[in-house]
């Protein structure tokens, strides 16, 4: 095993060696563009990490951890559009560059690309990285429409959100790893254990990044803090506020998610201070080291070295500590 | 073999069978309403005949069919949300009828589900099916890419054009009877034949389709018939008038080509005396007879009964000589 800097930069090289220079460029350049954007590229490296626990040289693994990145490059794409977003990582997104046309169809060959990028494996691993490719993705869009549903319903319980974040952004954590470990040809019995150790932490990941968007250093924090607020995006604060709270905070708190006031500052804080008051910030940490805890649990029952349990527990714990 | 409404009946049954059930309801109703729309269904019939042409049971065959079908409705779902269509068989589009947002989404939703519906083949015949799809899609992505680009281009070559209704609807076709040689696992050498049958058959298909859509019985023609007139689509009439005319009749054809009436016959009845005049007419017609003779021809190096060869020929003529 190597240190996740290493992974990282043996993907960005294999990244940046992998060119798009087919024909036509109005369809391809968009997707070179996003591809170069940057990012974290955590999926990837968790492929790439997966394949080394399960004794297998990363090497191999380079090809599923690419089609983890241009899947999760085509879903930002078109989430993109959907959510009529301009920006993202601080630079003009797809259709804002090009237009909604050159988003869809850039999009719908990067989702194609992604199988393709199978196409070196034997039939056997083919097959299995396919279906659970298919799978995944279509749980993704399944959470991208619970999403956009979510936004005009009052009704969402926590139980429906979970659920959504857990399609949207979980699953696919969880099958980056076990592609990895697929390639690896580990039992599959591991592979579905470090299926569930990939998905629990995106769960973890993801409530992480909604309290970080209410709680994270303006300093630190990539995104506009308070970004959710403003949107009124009913996220695991917001529920759990509600759900705490006596009748006239509550009254409060729905009050302040149904206006957009011109200057956003006030209500950001007046929300804060609900989410602080109401106990749900609390709560929202406990639930992400719940399902941090959750994910490590499942390590016991890997048949891997105590050693690689510590090196994936680290990542855990440095995802769950980030500040951005 | 049987007769090819034998099979366009054992295919319908199969999709009429195949229901989109899951959750959310707002993703999958959409599939299941464009997959009802109709439609002649030509393309999995093909995969069915050419399974049992090559000595399958054609039952194999049926999911492959059925891929290629739900592969055709999403690109026409987002095709029409790409060419702001307001109508589809004669019924709402599925962006009018809902969103875009939920075309883009239902969209890549049925995309994914096309490759699922390979696994229940074998790994080995999964991997053949899966590569030649996700080829043909992409190639299908570039054909839709080419002919948006040509909308703002005036120097589209005719062997642009050709390669363009190629990508958009030809191999589509050839890989829809090729995957009944896969399944059916006919040579590799019978393969490339018969994809190579079904493209330019395609291709002249498509030929067809532009020369009825301004020379075809208003009164049998599904669409509007001079539509390709009215949006000033280049097609291949277009093209051929354009280099068979002389300069006085090719700087009117650019002109009618520029202007958009509120009162369209006039126009229409222009456009298609000068397709006449020019010869264009009669060379497009040519040029369907090369097409289906270049598929008529690659029948002979197959190796299968002169009985089963009448039967493509026989589809073949009647695909050219349909009237909608």
């Amino acid at each position: 095993m190597q240190h996740i800097q290493f992974y990282q930069e043996a993907f960005l090289k294999y990244l940046n060696d992998f060119k798009v220079e087919r024909q036509p460029a109005s369809l391809y350049q968009p997707i070179q563009y996003i591809l170069d954007l940057g990012g974290k590229r955590l999926r990837p490296v968790l492929t790439l990490m997966t394949a080394e626990i399960f004794n297998c040289d990363y090497k191999k693994s380079l090809d599923a951890a690419l089609s983890i990145e241009v899947f999760h490059n085509f879903s930002l794409i078109h989430d993109d559009i959907m959510d009529d977003a301009p920006l993202r990582r601080g630079k003009e997104t797809v259709h804002e560059k090009w237009d909604i046309n050159t988003g869809i169809l850039s999009g719908d060959a990067m989702l194609i690309m992604a199988y393709q990028l199978f196409e070196n494996y034997d039939a056997k691993t083919f097959q299995a990285l396919a279906k659970l490719f298919s799978k995944t993705a279509l749980e993704v869009c399944e959470g991208q429409q619970y999403d956009m549903d979510f936004e005009t319903r009052d009704d969402v319980t926590i139980e429906e959100y979970l659920k959504m974040i857990e399609y949207k952004t979980a699953v696919l954590v969880g099958a980056a790893m076990k592609m990895g470990a697929i390639v690896a040809e580990a039992s599959e019995k591991d592979q579905q254990s470090i299926y569930q150790f990939g998905k629990n932490l995106g769960i973890a990941f993801q409530l992480q990044d909604d309290y970080l968007d209410a709680f994270g250093d303006p300093k630190t924090f990539g995104k506009q803090v308070g970004g959710d607020i403003i949107e009124n995006k009913k996220t695991y604060l917001y529920l759990k506020a509600l759900e705490f709270s006596n009748d006239e905070d509550a009254l409060q708190l729905q009050h302040l998610f149904g206006i957009s006031p011109s200057e956003n500052n006030d209500k950001i804080e007046s929300v804060k201070q609900l989410f602080i008051t109401s106990g749900s910030a609390d709560a929202t940490q406990q639930e992400i080291k719940n399902y941090t805890n959750k994910a490590f649990s499942v390590l016991e029952d890997i048949a891997i070295s105590e050693e690689k349990k510590q090196v994936l527990k680290q990542f855990g714990e440095q995802l769950m500590s980030r500040k951005v």
